[in-house]
């Protein structure tokens, strides 16, 4: 995996999650002064990190985030702030930098306090572990998991007017993932050169139709970020042109991120494409995206490798679109299962067979007009339930 | 079950199903004209039934409600109107009305043709099998169900101006139930007499505090209906005092039928009440329930007798509603876990040893105002995918 010139990363197990072995706190920094930028949860109920991270973005003397995973410090009250605070405050002295230049996130159960007597162990060997190579960004990775299965990397070299710029990033998923917001823990990590305002931008825009295109199960998390930390190692500043270019890596980097999540979703079994097309507006046509992916009929039916496609219609039905059934079509992997209000002759034992695959690819095509949208989400399984159902007890 | 006046019931098999010995047809009757009225799905696909009953409400004729279960008759195009207009027109031949008389209800699998040389066998016997007893109605009760395990009936008796009137209801639901609209198939029956608007307004109060405060798993059906038939056969009329009286009844009436539902939900082991107090206004407070209510990870935890809060407490806080995380408290089964803004110091076995009992009290509270909105919900099992994920094939 290609890194970006001048970051360092490492984690540590330091006991926060039961396991004393298994990694629970990851850094990334940087080597100099980076511009960030942040996109959080809109939850009304949020994060003591979300806090603390969201006063301090925007700035260009960024050095590094601290994230925890195994509790997500929400809920937590002033306790909880005083525990960020501490922690970051604790990096900072380490890399010598002010607190201020320390970005932190948490996840994991909610409510609980976090334990810091364990956390004070483990801030002095994280900061050690740093290493500018593929192995320290590999042990961030596993360090922010929880109920993922793997680390979820990505990263992309572009050119810019002849020289090389590096994006690479990070995320954590598995569940409470639903969109409309930055739906998870990321970090996104460049060494181009970029004014706060523009970091904010770029990153914004490449959020909408990635992290904030996908859905495991509707639930918007407290903790709920993405950072984008951009040092300027590589020397090289956007221009209009090289602006296009990078937005555009800057966007596949976070759709790797977001498509590994739901890939990697709690007990998922399929991975469901949702296209819809031929929309008034790109707005309507999310919605109905959005309702199909949420749907836990949709889900299940998809689980079972059912052709229910009825659900997928109606879902569409009640996500307060106006439309006529005429004016509906519906694709189940390339097969057309419904035209223009009313079913088709096709073969409900093709149709599962193509679902078996794993992949699904559902397009709803309305005749409203050239906007469209697409959206990524899973299956709902036992498996699912069963991971849920028994969580912190 | 006291029965109003002049009302018949019956159900038969006639093969809709794959088991050719479940009832699957029922029929409700009024001996003399009544008035209607109905509420139904805000879904934009809706079965053809429903724009077929849609059409006939309102009016003082009618005579009956023909139901049958195991197909919606949704997506179904011209042919499926046709269908439905067919049925109709079958049974009003052999009750001697017009077939604008008579309404229609299907529920089951979207997007099949009904199967019509079955239903042709089927439309004499159930129209023979008539009677004005508790076995009739049960009967009718049991021919509407699909994954129902339990018919679903209530009814309740007052006296307006010391003369007695009954209002008798069936339903069923299991699946595709969320609030918002009528949410399943629903049959009230009066002897007492009113116009149509009267009729209206009355089941349309009755249906927002009951059959709109439920969901099982927020997917609004194509099928969804709730009628009303009032004939009058016990000679009362309505005044202002006796009104509200009767408004009482036919929401308790109601509010019985929704609760069957939910404890009848498929796959549920938990029935859950979610009372949403001490806040701003009634929407706000409906809003905060339904999220709630609809959150896989609060459903889940249920399931697991597992005192996640941090889930409940997340799911109000994307609710869209503004609030302050010091504003708010939770209790669950009277136990308080989370007091304005911080964890208490509660003892999780204790509430999750309350859980157990399948009954499940949440209650949110705000310090914005006085008012608050009561919601029924039930978990999300293994049981409720088993159940969905192989429906159609």
């Amino acid at each position: 995996m290609a890194l970006p010139t001048g970051f360092l990363a490492g984690g540590v197990a330091c006991g926060i999650k039961s396991d004393p072995t298994t990694p629970d706190l990851a850094l990334f920094a940087s080597d100099r002064p980076a511009t960030s930028a942040g996109v959080f949860t809109t939850n009304r109920v949020v994060g003591a990190p979300v806090k603390v991270s969201r006063e301090r973005i925007g700035r260009t003397g960024a050095r590094a985030v601290l994230i925890n995973s195994g509790n997500s410090n929400a809920c937590t009250g002033e306790r909880g702030i005083k525990d960020a605070l501490w922690m970051t405050a604790e990096v900072a002295a380490r890399l010598g930098c002010v607190p201020q230049d320390v970005l932190i996130c948490s996840t994991g159960v909610i409510g609980r306090f976090l334990p810091t007597d364990r956390i004070a162990t483990g801030i002095g060997p994280v900061v050690d572990s740093l290493v500018a190579t593929e192995v320290g960004f590999l042990a961030a990775a596993r360090a922010m998991m929880t109920t993922d299965t793997v680390p979820k990397q990505a990263s992309q070299t572009v050119s810019l007017g002849g020289r090389p710029v590096t994006i690479a990033g990070a995320c954590k998923g598995a569940a409470m993932i639903a969109p409309n917001m930055a739906t998870m823990l990321g970090v996104l990590m460049t060494d181009v050169r970029l004014a706060p305002r523009d970091a904010q931008s770029l990153l914004a825009a490449a959020v909408e139709d990635t992290f904030n295109s996908i859905s495991v199960d509707q639930h918007q998390s407290t903790s709920d970020t993405v950072l984008l930390l951009a040092n300027g190692a590589s020397g090289v500043e956007l221009t209009g042109e090289s602006r296009e270019t990078f937005q555009g890596a800057l966007t596949d980097v976070c759709r790797e991120l977001a498509t590994h999540i739901i890939r990697d979703a709690e007990g998922a079994s399929h991975f469901v494409t949702i296209d819809v097309v031929g929309c008034r507006d790109r707005c309507e046509a999310r919605r109905m995206a959005r309702s199909v992916a949420d749907s836990p009929l949709v889900k299940t039916a998809i689980a079972g490798n059912d052709p229910n496609w009825g659900r997928i219609v109606s879902a569409a039905g009640y996500a307060g679109v106006p439309f006529e059934e005429r004016e509906c079509s519906l694709s189940i992997n390339d097969i057309e299962v419904y035209r223009s209000g009313a079913p088709t002759d096709f073969q409900e034992n093709a149709v599962s067979a193509a679902m078996r695959t794993g992949e699904v690819r559902l397009t709803l095509t309305f005749t409203h007009g050239s906007a469209a949208a697409r959206f990524w989400t899973c299956d709902l399984t036992a498996e699912y339930v069963r991971l849920n159902a028994d969580y912190t007890t």
